[in-house]
């Protein structure tokens, strides 16, 4: 009987890693799409991955999943908790019973609205037209309602889909820990917006630099930052932090992304702009992030949920921990930054290291999320989260969404948008039916900075480290701590195992005074 | 009766196109393997690769194939055997025959031969050992010679394994043909060796240009082509002869190459020398001619038989037809040169048309194929294609191949390899299992130079055209000659259709002697 029940899991072990390997192909046709495809390929590409989605459906939906989940439910396999085996068939069958509770047709509508959402969205926001685009977003939010009714849920029909970018996330308790954070992040903001604005240069503005602010621009840096010494720059800045180009390597895409295309296939982008090389390297670093949880995931798991990253939170705060905890620090740059000066002559020779911590380090409150720093970045997706929560429940209706998203702009941050583009038409998320992704953003920030001041505790002064370039204990500790568990842990068990302690905003705020009271002159 | 066979026809070419599809996915990964795939990938794209491999097999096997041919055998469908639907039928029956003659056991044992033979072929060549190769590849001629008879074959061994690459070519006709052109090409490259080397440079000897001869080495120019800069020019070259960027992209690899990866999706691929810009435009103008004829396919029977090309020959010579006698005419040259100085002053400058055009027009026996010329290259290809079908019949023992070679390469081309990895370890044909593909090169040769007689027959001088940068007449000449018939035809139809006669080496040697004679002074 337990031989028969081992061969049972090693059947739907090989079963899962087969539907892993498919899902693998699919992603190397989403990497060439948004790299290099040809433009005419368009329409036989979709073709393609809708065949492979289509596969990868039928593998799920096996009658046989069934069969073998049931029949392990009870096996000696699941005695021990912690067992691999326990975990493997605790996910899966987590996975599994949220897959089968959907309604075929269900699937299918959702997967057309998405589609046709996405394009709809891309013309009217071209056009600055919600109205164009309100029908197909009334119709996602009715599916979005209905999925949440067949997946099930006792306190907000929001809980079920967070649940699928953040599994275990409940509403309620990241509502509580957000507004915690908005309590005390909007004073914050009024006082750097109050204070000696030191960033903009004040008692150096006699001293003409290449690197100028743009006033109301979107960029810190204005100079020419020839593309393929920009390149270069970008592979040395992932090299030195530790992404191993083995098993990886940097291509160019209009928004960067960093996907995983086997165990040991790691393909990160960014793009890359003449004027400003900042935008490419904290690009990169984000990316580097993610890519660095991939590469530290056991690769022999791959495709299994112990080889799996936990959540989009927590992928998200390892990205977020390298761009911003490490890469618009002071000690990065201490390190950095003469050699970007030597890549960079041009552009950078008549610069300060302290102009260009300040530079990369403005706050300002802004309309665009993408574009946002690092401290008014949460209220970006404040906005977003409530406000997709009040369309999930009915409390505000698509029609609406414009001035609710005014208004709750004007609330948080002081600004106000002209027209619907740099408005509530910015994002593709909810065109593409994703709601309950938007949370996962500041989750990761607060987990970020969690994780960091532990590891700080843990391994002593980090800044002493970066200033000599030495970025292995750090990459080391989120390895131990974080990668090479996989899916072993929720997120919210995670968090208290490495830092002893339930999420809190805390550990971001005491980021936010540390860094931006010197910087503001807040002292 | 006719509904419903119409309706099996539609669902027989419905399963044909999944197959294409599947397959489509399959170049995807090759290509990305063979382009910027990071090192640490490999074992997993194997996988990848295998599991897409099984389930083409798995679709070109379904019982429903050999219903479905069947069925529609006799059906007024195949009335008119010039019809669509008869000529998909009649390629999809041939196809589908082959297919089902070879045992799985044959089928999987080649596969495994093929992939260790090419591990094994890259580690002897390396180490210059013919007897470290030389059990795998007696196993491989082994199973060829199995496979040969499972196909089944009258005359000989050799016809079914030519027919996988050049569909209804006989092995006695080609020999016949190329035979003919070696008792031509054997006195003209005497002739040539003997005759004043004009292309060296006499009577110019004493001014020193950056375009100087390398004495034996595999290069004609010498000079310094920034790589960004050939990058540039090498996407102008293909532009100019009407390469659709919108459906394609040239991207780099070791080893260059074109691939189809749906209707509207080409793949071109060359590499880049600092030293030699030659290196990558004659790449580029042969993976273009591949290219220009996947782009003149008719993307509506894309993965059917009428979307497909009819043979590696004529695949070839399109190819060598641009490559060729477009690309290396001095036409073709007045037209491009100035271009080429304006892009690499710093290396043509002092260079002339008539230094240049000599350059690139060297002919030299030597013992590399790849690196040899238009009049050489076909007796390295003779030598490969006797020993090959020597192989086959038994007539040769691997263990004695070596030296045949070596006696082969002294008759044809009067040279004699020092060592096996300039010789008989050269090329990866035969570690793969491709025995009977090597005349397909010099078919397409021969093809090349009758289409590009007929050609300009049909469309008056192409000098003329070329001088001015007209290459459209010639591209839809070919478009609508050879391209957009797919496999109605074959390839030996084919020719005679287009030419009026059946395929002979004559207009390949009237080409080498119109252009060599005076370039040798030997009018």
């Amino acid at each position: 009987m337990k031989t028969i029940k081992s061969n049972t899991y090693a059947r739907l072990c090989d079963h899962v890693r087969e539907i892993a390997l498919v899902q693998s192909i699919e992603s190397l046709l989403e990497w060439d799409e948004r790299t290099g495809m040809p433009p005419a390929a368009g329409p036989y590409r979709a073709e393609q991955m809708s065949h492979l989605a289509g596969r990868v459906h039928q593998l799920w939906t096996d009658p046989r999943m069934a069969e073998w989940l049931a029949e392990l439910a009870d096996s000696p396999l699941v005695a021990d908790h912690d067992s691999d085996a326990a975990v493997t068939l605790r996910e899966l069958r987590r996975l599994y019973d949220k897959k089968v509770r959907l309604p075929q047709k269900l699937v299918e509508e959702l997967t057309r609205a998405a589609v046709l959402g996405q394009q709809a969205w891309a013309v009217a926001r071209r056009a600055n037209d919600f109205e164009g685009f309100r029908p197909l977003l009334e119709r996602i939010v009715a599916l979005k309602r209905e999925e949440a009714a067949a997946f099930g849920f006792t306190d907000s029909p929001y809980d079920p889909l967070l649940d699928e970018y953040e599994p275990g996330a409940k509403t309620a308790e990241v509502s509580r820990v957000l507004a915690a954070l908005a309590d005390e992040l909007v004073p914050l903001l009024t006082a750097i917006v109050n204070a000696t604005p030191r960033a903009k240069g004040a008692g150096e503005s006699t001293r003409k630099t290449s690197a100028a602010v743009r006033a109301g621009g979107d960029s810190a840096l204005d100079g020419d930052f020839p593309l393929d010494v920009q390149a270069t720059f970008a592979r040395l800045v992932a090299e030195q932090v530790g992404f191993d180009f083995n098993a990886g390597r940097i291509d160019v895409s209009a928004h960067p992304f960093c996907t995983q295309l086997g165990p040991h296939d790691h393909r990160l982008t960014t793009r890359y702009s003449q004027r400003d090389m900042t935008d490419a390297i904290f690009s990169i670093l984000h990316e580097v992030g993610h890519g660095l949880y991939q590469q530290g995931l056991p690769p022999e798991h791959f495709g299994l949920p112990l080889g799996e990253a936990i959540s989009l939170g927590i992928h998200e705060s390892q990205s977020r921990l390298w761009e911003n905890l490490v890469g618009r620090s002071r000690a990065y740059w201490e390190w950095l930054f003469s050699q970007a000066q030597h890549s960079f002559p041009q552009a950078l020779t008549d610069t300060t290291l302290d102009e260009f911590y300040r530079l990369i380090n403005q706050v300002r409150p802004s309309l665009v999320r993408i574009e946002a720093d690092e401290v008014t970045y949460n209220l970006h997706i404040l906005v977003r989260f409530e406000l997709e929560q009040e369309l999930l429940t009915g409390d505000l209706e698509v029609a609406d969404l414009p001035d609710a998203w005014h208004d709750r702009y004007h609330h948080y941050l002081g600004v106000t948008p002209q027209n619907h583009a740099e408005g509530v038409l910015q994002d593709i998320h909810w065109s593409a039916g994703a709601i309950g992704y938007f949370p996962t953003y500041s989750l990761g920030n607060l987990y970020a900075a969690q994780f960091f001041e532990q590891a700080e505790a843990d391994l002593g002064s980090l800044d002493e480290q970066f200033r000599r370039g030495q970025f292995a204990p750090l990459r080391e500790w989120l390895v131990e701590q974080i990668h090479r568990h996989g899916r072993r842990y929720s997120a919210a068990d995670l968090v208290e195992r490495v830092t002893g302690r339930p999420l809190s905003h805390e550990p971001l705020m005491r980021h936010f005074r540390r860094k931006f009271g010197p910087l503001y002159g807040m002292n």
